[in-house]
């Protein structure tokens, strides 16, 4: 982080456009749940009147970094706004935790590690290190336990408020006339959810009873109180990933940090962090003290980097070492591709493309040099134990996905998917939450199976996928091919996506991919919730479309995913500032336009004072007269 | 055309890497159907012996400017492939044809006009001008009528060799070992097409029958001898088409042309040109002598422009005028949005955003001053008996498609859809060819309602569709939020997509913003061609994959759509030459590599002589020491 002190690492990136962080309070003092608040113009009547349109407020997932009270850098970390709600429950306990040795990031001794701290190579996070917490009597300290035992934590209420974006926008219709209907934001069009259930109101209860049966989870590490609490479940909006993480080959620890807040200022709602090469422990100890969405890590990676990169060197005793390691930081769901079992194996020799999971590929190697099943699988119970001590949920990995088209749906990515069910199954006897991961390179004809299979065979507990990419033709525009097929599984009941950026298959994204890889990702999320009639999602899209009929061009901005391009897009064809007034726009010019003259199909029937049968019936004729002699001057150039 | 003598717009663009233009010869020297054939490098096998890779051919839209031999230069046009086709059948003669009008180009004498030419804001084509041909005797020249018939013209037998892609390629089966199916390019999944028929070879019989039966469009306008044979109909390959033009705001003649030949290069099947403004008459003309593919206009908008941009001054008259005027320069489809019925608009009035379309709302002012019926619907068979005698295909509007999600599927959009079909029968009665065109903004749920329904309605007539977009909160996006659409529509049986670009909403497009939307339209059809389980489709695929697989980086880069970005994001990561012919990628870096990992799988079971279930139950433990000596040095760094 060397260069902490620049100003744009240094503090909150610049809100968004006409935008204000405002929260909304709980039952309690300390549940403040952030939303971003967008103000917009009012609306000029055909009569020249001003009405005022009530802001939007929408799901903010930036945290801290999009308070612009909140005057931080990351060489501090940011507010643990969790840490009372952990610690007042009575059942964790602070201890000494794990010793830091230097092959947690990747050296060989202490004076390898000293020597690279020495030449900047690795920055030791300078702020707060807390002892780590874990569980003091044995049991679980889950979301899912005290689900379980009925308990609303704190969290679930936080994430009820937070799920109700909708109710918290203005209840009172905004119009731009009295017919009741033509402007409602809040019109709504009934949707198709494929089983998934979605209240008009999302209550502390209702999460809590999602999180119970194991069909939403809550990833909430004891210790990573900055985590603003967020839930993935098909009852509730569909979430997004972002990777992002060092390679051997290339990028450093304040690339990634910026990264992380970069992603979260666009709406990903959870970060994997999936570092390799050296620096891994401090690495995530930077991301996790800044981020206030949860982390993913998939624990293997940083295992496999501690025996030198040899797969066949993987042991229990380093993989559960890595582990405690990870949950002392505050991971707060790991990815274990403990599916990937000894006889799937050779299922995948005659693909197109065999094992293109990472992790799958370190374990299918492990289990052919020993001859032995796959040691995740047979730890599972231990790993459980440990997780369960920490809230740390699983998101169970697919590492048999397929890799191309050819592969989907195939004999070993299926007997994966049923082990992970088993996998599940255990993991809630143990009282840790779960998810599955899903492919991969699937055509939109073969999507559907997938989830109906994940929900049959895993027992509803959430889908989390790649993509999945419908072609395989398509390499710098994956996030468009796989945008695709995530928008279809979102809308079929996936839970959360993982997103692709335009750097899949081809290298590691920048800060402009991870942009565009989070917003095709928020298109086909948001896409989704639309199609399964989420009451909190087409009112954004009606606020915009009413901004965008009323020629209310900074309001169309400021509503859109992404404001900064939507108007630098205008701008490129017509930049003066007097263009983002007027009632034009550059692709039919000043003189006709197809928006205006809709205008004057409402005035026309508002000033008649009459029904559309009515307008017909009565001989439309006469008026039709009188609207040329009114009207007609509106299109002289 | 001031840039003229420029190398970029004097010649055609490069070729795409390692490509060459081939020609399919038909049963006639003058069938010869281009294709683009991509050279692969060989595959490096476990035991480092070279094993080649077929060529791959692929469908190309980019005409003579994709051919290296042709030297030519928009100011003289492209080769007239179809021209001796035409006169050969008999039933067309030249004539004198409609004398240009000064306000064919928007200007209100000779002496407007000339002065425009002086100073280079208007330039003529200077290239060959022919004569216009029609219908010598009272007949449809149309594909229809000839299909009809049982004719099976030069430009069927075309269209029948050209989708036929797969069966170009080497049918040779490339491997990379005995393994019967495991690497098979022709490796296929079956698709599930909702009633379209493909078949497993493209016969001219097909062609001719989908044809006559009106399932599918040949859109062929005689006085376009330039445009090369292609159809649209869902049991043919998904096609795209890119929107282009001038506007009262921006843009020139030569950017125009220039996007044109980017777009035929990425691969549009089809553009449109939607100039308004000036110089109408002369954009499209440079268009069409220089277009491969059909040319499409919405000819209410040049008429528009002829009465001064008021609607309620159309009349039949110039409307006529303006058809034949297009008719004669050789435009191969009209969209005419005659489904705007005078008792459909009111139905607007209680919209979210009235009418968007820009033909729509025309027609709507119109039929608002006038109280009189649509004059496109009451001259309907006017209409048909114009287009038939030039063969110009209808692409039936529609007007009342909707803006926002609001109002998708709404009763005015569907109204409107219904009289689409009413009107198709009607050009039918005529021998004119058609399809339709539908939305627009729809949720994703709700997109299959607009298939069946077009299906149903419009009996079987090929549709089109504008994306759909499925959500309206990305601007700047949009090219996005419609290719989500526009590939589930392309599955359901939408026949032709109108691509979106990232300035949807906000701008015009420039060439970045055209490759953009071309790319992620043919994203969108191709990924819709898979899911039919079309016989042409996944055989790229798999080729694409095989080479990921293998690391062989630059076939993986030629293969894609866009080999260009494919290759600059590559080298943004590792710019080193070497990093291309590595097995390996930025991804994992060079020590570990899950793709390397499942070819020591695959080696592993080779070498063994095992099958799978031999493997495990002979006992893999003696196997697994012997690997572990044999193959564990592959990982040392």
């Amino acid at each position: 982080m060397s260069q902490s002190t620049d100003s744009e690492s240094d503090s909150a990136f610049p809100p968004l456009p006409n935008s204000r962080r405002v929260y909304l309070e709980g039952s309690r003092f300390d549940i403040r749940v952030p939303m971003r608040e967008i103000a917009l113009s009012p609306t000029r009547q055909p009569d020249g009147a001003l009405v005022d349109n009530e802001p939007v407020r929408v799901y903010d997932t930036s945290g801290s970094w999009g308070d612009p009270d909140f005057r931080g850098d990351p060489t501090q970390g940011i507010r643990a706004v969790r840490r009372n709600w952990i610690l007042e429950r009575g059942d964790v306990e602070p201890y000494e935790g794990r010793n830091l040795a230097p092959v947690d990031d990747g050296y060989l001794s202490d004076t390898h590690a000293r020597t690279a701290e020495a030449d900047g190579k690795l920055l030791r996070f300078p702020g707060l290190r807390r002892q780590p917490l874990r569980a003091s009597n044995g049991e679980p300290v889950t979301q899912l336990a005290y689900a379980r035992r009925g308990i609303i934590t704190p969290e679930m209420e936080f994430i009820a408020i937070r799920e109700n974006t909708k109710l918290q926008t203005a209840r009172e219709e905004v119009r731009m006339s009295p017919d009741a209907d033509r402007n409602s934001l809040f019109k709504q069009s009934p949707g198709e959810s494929f089983g998934a259930a979605i209240p008009d109101e999302i209550t502390p209860e209702f999460v809590r009873d999602e999180v119970a049966r194991g069909r939403a989870i809550i990833p909430s590490n004891i210790n990573h109180p900055e985590c603003e609490p967020m839930i993935i479940g098909r009852n509730f909006l569909v979430k997004i990933n972002a990777n992002l993480g060092n390679s051997a080959v290339t990028s450093s620890i304040d690339e990634e940090v910026e990264k992380m807040r970069w992603a979260v200022r666009w709406g990903a709602d959870t970060v994997m962090d999936l570092s390799t090469g050296k620096n891994i422990h401090e690495t995530r100890e930077w991301i996790l003290r800044n981020s206030p969405v949860p982390i993913g890590t998939v624990p293997i990676y940083q295992a496999l980097e501690k025996v030198g990169g040899k797969p066949e060197e993987l042991s229990w005793e380093v993989y559960r070492d890595t582990l405690v390691e990870q949950c002392e930081q505050g991971v707060d769901y790991f990815t274990i591709h403990a599916g990937v079992l000894l006889r799937y194996i050779p299922m995948t020799a005659k693909r197109m493309t065999g094992i293109v999971s990472r992790g799958g590929s370190i374990l299918a190697k492990w289990c052919l040099s020993h001859h032995k099943e796959n040691f995740l699988y047979t730890y599972w119970d231990e790993i459980c134990e440990i997780m369960a001590a920490y809230d740390v949920s699983f998101s169970i990995g697919d590492g048999l996905r397929p890799g191309s088209l050819a592969d989907a749906n195939d004999e070993p990515q299926f007997a994966e998917l049923k082990t992970q069910g088993e996998l599940t199954e255990r993991a809630w006897k143990h009282g840790v939450q779960v998810m599955n991961e899903g492919p991969g390179h699937v055509p939109m004809h073969q999507i559907r199976e997938n989830m109906e299979k994940q929900l049959e065979w895993c027992h509803e507990a959430p889908f989390y996928t790649l993509g999945p990419l419908t072609t395989d033709i398509a390499p710098g525009y994956d996030h468009i091919t796989s945008g695709i097929g995530a928008a279809m599984i979102g809308w079929y009941g996936c839970a959360m996506l993982c997103y692709v950026t335009p750097k899949e298959h081809l290298g590691l994204p920048n800060k402009k991919d991870v942009r565009d890889g989070v917003i095709a990702y928020k298109i086909a999320a948001h896409a989704a919730d639309l199609a399964k009639g989420h009451p909190g999602a087409q009112y954004r899209d009606n606020a915009l479309s009413k901004a965008r009929f009323e020629f209310r061009w900074e309001d169309q901005f400021n509503l859109a995913l992404d404001p900064e391009t939507a108007r630098e897009f205008h701008d490129e064809t017509l930049p003066a500032e007097g263009a983002k007034t007027a009632h034009f726009c550059s692709m039919c010019g000043p003189q006709f336009c197809s928006m205006k003259i809709t205008e004057d199909v409402r005035r026309y029937a508002e000033e008649q004072g009459l029904s559309e049968e009515q307008a017909l019936e009565e001989g439309m004729k006469e008026k039709s007269r009188e609207f040329k002699e009114k009207g007609s001057e509106v299109y002289v150039p």
